[in-house]
C-alpha cells in the first residue's frame, strides 16, 4: 500500500478516472469514432437550446465543452454525456426571465450564477451523501413534469417557426402573444421552419427504410440519420447565405457568434440576483440529477455496471461548476446524446473530452458558419428531438392506478402549463409529500385488555381481554413527531371526555421508535390538560433511546403519572383488582 | 325538525351563531365593554401594522373593521380576536416589497389581492377538511420563525425610531441600509421613539405596582395599564401637534388619512401580479391558521370548549375575504388582542362585531385626530408589543432534545434572518418534512427461512431456521411508494449480485399496505432486470387491496414468476425438496 502506482493514486482521488488502468489504442480509437459522432450532433443541438433558454447562441457551445472535462475527471457514469438539454434549458428561461433583464451579457451572467448555485446544491447534495432527496420526486410527478415542460417548450418554438415575436412562461401568455403576434407572421420563417421539421421527421422514420432498399450499408445508413440535423444545419444555411434571406426577407438568423476560447471569469450578479436565483437553482439540480440518474442507470444496466448516486452528484456539481465558470449555463446527463454516445462506441470518459475537444475548435474557429443559419431551422431540431417526450399517456395510468398518484401528476401538469415550471414542480411534490405524510397523520391505535391468566395485554377488539374499570390503556402503533402529533392530543382529549370514570391513562410505548420535539410538546400538553381534568398520564413500555430524550428534557419529571417498565406493571400497580382477577380467572 | 326555529336555523347555517341562543343582557354588557377595551388597543397597533406591512396607515384601520364581522360569523372561536398582527404584516411586506410597486394605491391593491388569494387557500383547505395541513409546521419550525421574524420586524421598525430611509426585507439588507442610512439620523425621532418605548415598557413593568401602592381599585389600574398606548398616543400627538414637531424638525408623521368608510371593491392588480402573490399568500395563510389556531385552543382549553380547526379555516378564510373588498390586507387572530378581549370579558363574538363598530366610527370621523401621530411613536408601540417573541431558548431546546429537530428550527431562524420570511420558512418546513420522510426511506425488510417442522417462516438473523439454496425469501416491512421505491430497486439488485446461485426472489407482502405508482415502476424494472440475470421473481402473502391495484395494472401477467397465497405455498411449489425436509426434520 505503500508505493502506490500514480496511476492507482489518480484513480481513487478522482473516481471519474478508474477507467485509465487498462486504457489502450483499441478504446482510443472507439472513443475518437464516438466523440466524433456525438459532436456532430451537439453543436446545432447546442445553439438551439441557448436560445430555448433565451440565452446568447455561444452559451449553448460554452456549456458543452468546459462541464464535459469536469465529468469527465469526476462523473461515474462511462458514457454519460453531459450538457445542455430541453427541460433544463425551459427552467433556465424561467429562471432568467424573472429576472427581467434586457442585455445580453447580464443574461448570460445570470445563467452562469443559476450553474454556480446550482453545482453549490448538487455539491452539498453529494457531500452530505442526499443522494436520496432525488427520491422524493416521484415517477408520475416527474412524468407529467417532463410532458407538460415538452408541451411548453414546443408552444415556445413556435415564435421561431412562425418568425412572430412571442414571450410568456406559461400557455396562457404564450396563447396571448401568439393570438397578438398572429398578424406579424412571417412566411419565410415557415417555410424553412416546416421544411426542416419535415426533412427531419422524415430522415428518422423514412430514411433508414430508403437507403436499406438501396443497398446502403448498415453502419453508413446509420451514421447518414444520425447526421441529417447535421446535414440540414449545412444546406439550410448555405441557401440563407446565397439568397441572403436575412436582409430579402427578414428571416431571423443566428447572426454573429464571437470567435474564440470560452470566456473563463466568475459570474457576477447582484445580490438580489443570487438570492432569487436559490429557488430555481434547487429545483434545476433535483431534476438535473432525477434525469442525469434515470439516462445513466438504464446505460448502466446495459454494461451491467452499477451507478452512484452520490458520486454521480459530485460529477453533476462539478460540471455545473465548469459551465458556471465557462460562459455557459446549467448542464445535465442528456439521453439522447447519452445513446448516441453508447451506441456510437464510446468507451470511456477520453469520449467526452474528444466531444469536448471539437466542440472548442467549433467554438474557436467555426462560428462565423453559424451566421446565416435561420433560428427557424434550430427550433426544428428542437421541436423533432422532442415533441415525443409529450406523453398524457403515463399520467392517465398513474390516474387509473391509484387516485393521489394521478391527482398529484395532473397538478404538475396544469400547474407547470398555467403557473409555470417552478411553481408547478413545487406543487407536484409537495401534494406527493403531503398525501404521504397524510397517511402517517392518523397511526393506528388500540385499547387494551388483559387476556385472562396472563401478563399480557391486546387489543379490545380483537380479543377477549378484561378491561379495568378506571386505568385506560393505550398503545400507539406509531413514532410520534410533528404530523401525527397533534392527533394524538385529539385522541387523549376525546378519550377523557368520552370515559368520565376514567382516573388513569396509561400510553404504551413500544412502537414508539423516536418522539421528536413536536411531539414531546404535545405530550407535556396532554400531560397538562389531563391533569387539569384530575386524570393521571402514565407511560409503559418506553423504549431505551425514547426514553433518554424524554428524560434529559425534563418529562418524567412533568408527569403527573409514572413510567412503568412493563404494561402489567402499570396495571397491577393503578388496578391491582381488576389485574389479580384476571390473572386469577385462568389459574381457577 | 320540520319547523326549525329561525334563530336554530341560522346557527346551522352560519356555526359562529351558535351563542345567539340564550344571549342575554348580562352578556350585552360585558361584550360592550370588552369591546371597548379592545378598540383602544387595537387602532394604534392597526396603524402601526399598517405601517410595518408598508402600507398606508389606514389599511390597518380597514382591517380591524370588516374582518371582524365575517369572523363572528362564520368563525368558531368565541373570544378569538382578528385582524391585522405581527408576523403576517411582515410577510405582507415581503410580499408586496418583492413587487417593486411605488403608488401607495398599487400596494393597498396588492395587499388586497393578497388577502383575497390567502382567504381561497384557507377556503380550500376548510372545504377539503385540510386542516391537517398545519401538522406539517413542526413546533420547532413555528418557534424559530416567530423568533426570527420579530428580529426582522425589530430591525425594520429602527427606521422609525431612527428616523432614516431603511429598506430590504433581510438582515444584511437592513444592517446594510442602516449603515449607509446613519448619517442622516433624526434626532426627534430618536427622542421621541425612545421616550415613547421607555413608557410603554414603564407601564407594563413598574406602573401596575405603582398604582397598587397609590390605592388604585384592581380594575382601573388594569385598566389604566391596557390603556396605555392610547394614552401614550394621544400626548405624542398633542405635543408633535402644539410644537408642529414636523414642519419644525422633520418629525416623521402618520399625515393625512382619508376619512370615511372604507372603500368596497374587488382588488384589481395585473395577472402576473397575481400569480407572484400565489406563493406568499400559501405560507400567510398556514401561518395564519397556525397561529390562530393556538391562539384558539390555548383560550377554548380555558374555557372548557373545543376547537374545529376546519370550522375555523373557513372562519379566518370569511376574514380575509372581507379584508380583500374593504381594502384590507391579510388578517388572523391575534394574541395580545384575544387576551385582551378575554380577560376584558367579552363572552360571544358579539364583542367583535361592536369593536368593529367603534373603529368603523374612528375610520369615519377621527383620522384627522392622527395627522400629527409621530411613526416614531407607532415603532415603539410595535416594538413594545414584539420584543419577548424573540426567544432563541426554545430553539436550543429542541437542539438539545434531537439533533433533526433542532437542524430545521436553525435553518428556519437563518434562513428567515438570511434569506427573508418566505425562503426561510419554506425551507424549515421542506427539511423537517425531508428529515421524517428519510426515516421512512429505508424500509425494515429481512431474509426469511422456514422454522424447522411448521409452515412459517421467519428472519433468519433471529431465528433459527432452514434456508432454501436457490429460492431467496425476502420481506419487506413498509408501505412501497416514491420515497422507499429506489431502495427496493437496490436491495434487490445488491441480492442478485452477491447470490449467484439464486433462481427465484420471492418477495413477501403481507405488511404492505399500499404500493403507489412509483413502487409499481420500480417492481416493474425489478422484474424486468431480474428477468434479464435469469432470476425469476414472485409476490407472496399480497393483501387484497393491493393485489387488485397490481393486477389491474397487469403487473401480475408481466411477472417472470407467479403470485402465491402464502409463502409456504410458494417454497413448496419452488423448492420443494428443501421444504419437505423442513417439515420432516420435526416429524422425524
Amino acid at each position: 500500500m505503500r508505493s502506490e502506482a500514480p496511476l492507482d493514486r489518480a484513480a481513487r482521488l478522482l473516481p471519474g478516472l478508474g477507467w485509465l488502468k487498462g486504457y489502450d489504442r483499441a478504446s482510443l480509437g472507439a472513443d475518437a469514432l464516438a466523440s466524433l459522432v456525438t459532436a456532430i450532433l451537439l453543436v446545432p443541438q447546442s445553439l438551439a437550446y441557448a436560445l430555448l433558454a433565451g440565452l446568447p447562441a455561444q452559451a449553448g457551445l460554452y456549456a458543452s465543452i468546459a462541464p464535459l472535462f469536469a465529468y469527465a475527471l469526476f462523473g461515474s457514469s462511462r458514457v454519460l454525456a453531459v450538457g445542455p438539454v430541453a427541460v433544463i434549458s425551459l427552467m433556465t428561461a424561467a429562471a432568467i426571465g424573472s429576472l427581467e433583464l434586457t442585455d445580453p451579457g447580464e443574461k448570460m451572467a445570470a445563467a452562469g450564477a443559476l450553474a454556480l448555485l446550482s453545482s453549490a446544491f448538487l455539491l452539498l447534495f453529494g457531500l452530505f451523501r442526499l443522494g436520496s432527496v432525488a427520491n422524493f420526486l416521484s415517477r408520475p410527478v416527474v412524468h407529467a413534469f417532463i410532458t407538460a415542460s415538452t408541451v411548453l417548450i414546443i408552444a415556445s418554438q413556435l415564435r421561431h417557426v412562425l418568425g412572430i415575436d412571442m414571450h410568456g412562461a406559461t400557455l396562457p401568455e404564450l396563447t396571448l402573444s401568439f393570438l397578438t403576434g398572429m398578424p406579424g407572421v412571417q412566411l419565410t420563417a415557415i417555410v424553412v421552419g416546416l421544411a426542416s421539421l419535415g426533412f427531419l421527421l422524415a430522415a428518422r422514420s423514412a430514411l433508414p427504410g430508403l437507403l436499406a432498399r438501396a443497398g446502403t450499408p448498415a453502419a453508413l445508413a446509420d451514421g447518414l440519420v444520425r447526421a441529417a440535423p447535421a446535414i440540414l444545419v449545412a444546406v439550410v444555411t448555405l441557401i440563407a447565405w446565397r439568397f441572403d434571406l436575412n436582409a430579402a426577407t427578414g428571416l431571423s438568423i443566428v447572426g454573429e457568434l464571437p470567435s474564440g476560447l470560452p470566456p473563463f471569469a466568475v459570474p457576477v450578479v447582484e445580490l438580489e440576483t443570487w438570492r432569487a436565483l436559490i429557488g430555481p437553482a434547487a429545483l434545476i439540480s433535483l431534476i438535473g440529477f432525477v434525469e442525469s440518474v434515470s439516462v445513466g442507470q438504464s446505460l448502466a444496466a446495459k454494461h451491467r455496471e452499477h451507478i452512484l448516486p452520490n458520486r454521480e452528484l459530485v460529477g453533476l456539481g462539478a460540471a455545473n461548476a465548469a459551465a458556471a465558470l465557462t460562459g455557459g449555463y446549467p448542464v445535465t446527463g442528456g439521453f439522447a446524446r447519452s445513446v448516441v454516445n453508447d451506441t456510437a462506441g464510446a468507451r470511456t470518459p477520453i469520449a467526452g473530452v474528444f466531444t469536448a475537444i471539437l466542440i472548442l475548435g467549433v467554438a474557436a474557429f467555426l462560428t462565423p458558419a453559424f451566421y446565416h443559419l435561420p433560428k427557424a431551422t434550430l427550433a426544428a431540431t428542437i421541436l423533432a428531438a422532442i415533441w415525443k417526450l409529450a406523453d398524457i399517456k403515463e399520467t392517465w395510468a398513474a390516474w387509473r392506478y391509484a387516485r393521489s398518484d394521478g391527482a398529484a401528476a395532473f397538478l404538475t401538469l396544469f400547474g407547470v402549463l398555467f403557473l409555470g415550471v417552478e411553481l408547478g414542480l413545487t406543487l407536484g411534490v409537495a401534494v406527493s409529500v403531503g398525501m404521504i405524510l397524510q397517511r402517517t397523520m392518523q397511526p393506528h391505535w388500540a385499547r387494551l385488555g388483559q387476556v385472562p391468566g396472563t401478563h399480557h395485554f391486546r387489543n379490545i377488539d380483537r380479543h377477549d381481554v378484561i378491561v379495568s374499570p378506571h386505568v385506560y390503556s393505550l398503545r400507539v402503533d406509531s413514532a410520534l413527531y410533528f404530523a401525527n402529533a397533534r392527533f394524538l392530543e385529539d385522541l387523549v382529549s376525546r378519550i377523557a371526555a368520552q370515559h368520565p370514570e376514567t382516573t388513569d391513562i396509561v400510553l404504551m410505548f413500544p412502537a414508539v421508535n423516536f418522539v421528536d420535539a413536536s411531539a414531546l410538546g404535545s405530550l407535556r400538553e396532554i400531560n397538562a390538560r389531563l391533569a387539569e381534568a384530575g386524570i393521571r398520564l402514565h407511560l409503559s413500555e418506553v423504549k431505551g433511546p425514547v426514553a433518554d430524550g424524554l428524560i434529559q428534557a425534563g418529562l418524567f419529571d412533568e408527569l403527573s403519572g409514572n413510567v412503568f417498565l412493563s404494561h402489567y406493571a402499570a396495571l397491577r400497580t393503578l388496578d391491582p383488582k381488576t389485574t389479580l382477577r384476571a390473572e386469577g380467572v385462568a389459574s381457577s
